[in-house]
């Protein structure tokens, strides 16, 4: 940040990251508590994820309000902008991350009655993971603003949808294998999309702050799409 | 919009709108043809939807440079500035609309070997009809800023979340009728999320526009998420 005469203008800025930080905390929380509920077929938890993305939903409205009078009032140039710019952008990516893990939360009743088999539970949690992870480090270089972590941070998605393809995969096997999995097996290929989705998410925030430290868009195409669109019924 | 000394800024607005409005059209025609491209099996078809999303990131991309550059040089206040700001949340919404798309046409070929059974593809092109008129609608309200209509499109989304619930459930059936199914019913299945998901990306600018107009949300939940994540094993 550069300095301002404006103080006052500095309080909003970090008015700003400080949301976003909580708001990451938050997404980062609900991710995992609803990957717990649904491997532990944990009710009570899973409501607790429901309820909490009503928190994340008011954060984005606070985080967008605030953006604009922040802007109508100070009318920053440049890398101010930019900032507060990032800020709205970050905390969308953000309340749609709350909105994947209340949409896996909701899966935890319908699976209830089977369960999750274990090996498809380690799946979900290995990849639960590995977005998490990513979620936290780019949170981090939400703080730090490293142009040059955050372009490593985006070009790294591809973990994610190499196990994604994977689970895919298996749950398709176990499909086939007795119909009576089939139900389960839809809701936990739904859950393993969300969090792939999330990953997706962490890797818009990422060029986000890049864009807020350069100005300009990472290069190189991004591979937003996972590989499991084209497997054909030979699979 | 409000009467302005610079015509230049209205230009730089008008600028905004058309892009929109392009990307508009676009996003709904990549929609119409993915469909069309999945029940007919025509991978042409899908291709050139593929092809025509990179269209639609250069555009987002375009819409967010000009905004930005708009706010730094005009330092626009209220309405002015919601503008903006709304230009840049449609276009990230229409961009969204258009990766959907593009992943529905990345499915066609996976689909191919088998065909979509003809009651599925009814009900596909059904809710591909649902979500297509949303879309246009909302697009026409972008243009007038009828806060009014915004507020009724919004409050509309339960017809294609009642119409994917039921193809959900057929299509499990499906599943369950015959494991040689399986892999064609998940690609349609996820078909039917992201078209359940273009509805809600007409939601959303539903309430960009209203907020444009307004200055405000829309009051009163609005019902994001669909019924099928609570369906059971029993179901």
């Amino acid at each position: 940040m550069t300095a301002h005469i404006y103080t006052a203008f500095d309080e909003e800025l970090k008015y700003l990251m400080r949301r976003i930080s909580e708001m990451g905390g938050l997404a980062e929380q609900m991710v995992g508590e609803s990957v717990r509920a649904l491997v532990n077929s944990d009710a009570a938890l899973a409501q607790k994820v429901i309820s909490d993305d009503v928190i994340m939903d008011n954060a984005e409205r606070e985080v967008g309000d605030k953006a604009i009078v922040t802007i109508a009032k100070r009318q920053p140039m440049a890398a101010d902008l930019r900032e507060i710019i990032g800020a709205l952008r970050i905390a969308s990516d953000l309340e749609r991350v709350g909105d994947l893990g209340k949409n896996n939360a909701k899966r935890v009743m319908a699976v209830q009655g089977t369960g999750v088999p274990r090996k498809l539970a380690r799946g979900i949690e290995h990849l639960s993971e590995l977005a998490m992870t990513q979620l936290k480090e780019v949170l981090d270089v939400y703080t730090t603003r490293s142009a040059e972590k955050a372009k490593s941070i985006r070009d790294r998605d591809e973990e994610i949808d190499a196990i994604y393809t994977s689970l895919f995969r298996e749950l398709l096997t176990y499909m086939m294998e007795d119909p009576r999995n089939i139900t389960t097996c839809t809701h936990l290929l739904f859950c393993a999309k969300n969090i792939e989705r999330i990953g997706d998410h962490a890797t818009n925030i990422a060029e986000t702050i890049y864009y807020m430290a350069t100005g300009a868009q990472p290069e190189g195409e991004r591979p937003k799409d996972d590989t499991t669109t084209a497997f054909g019924v030979a699979d």
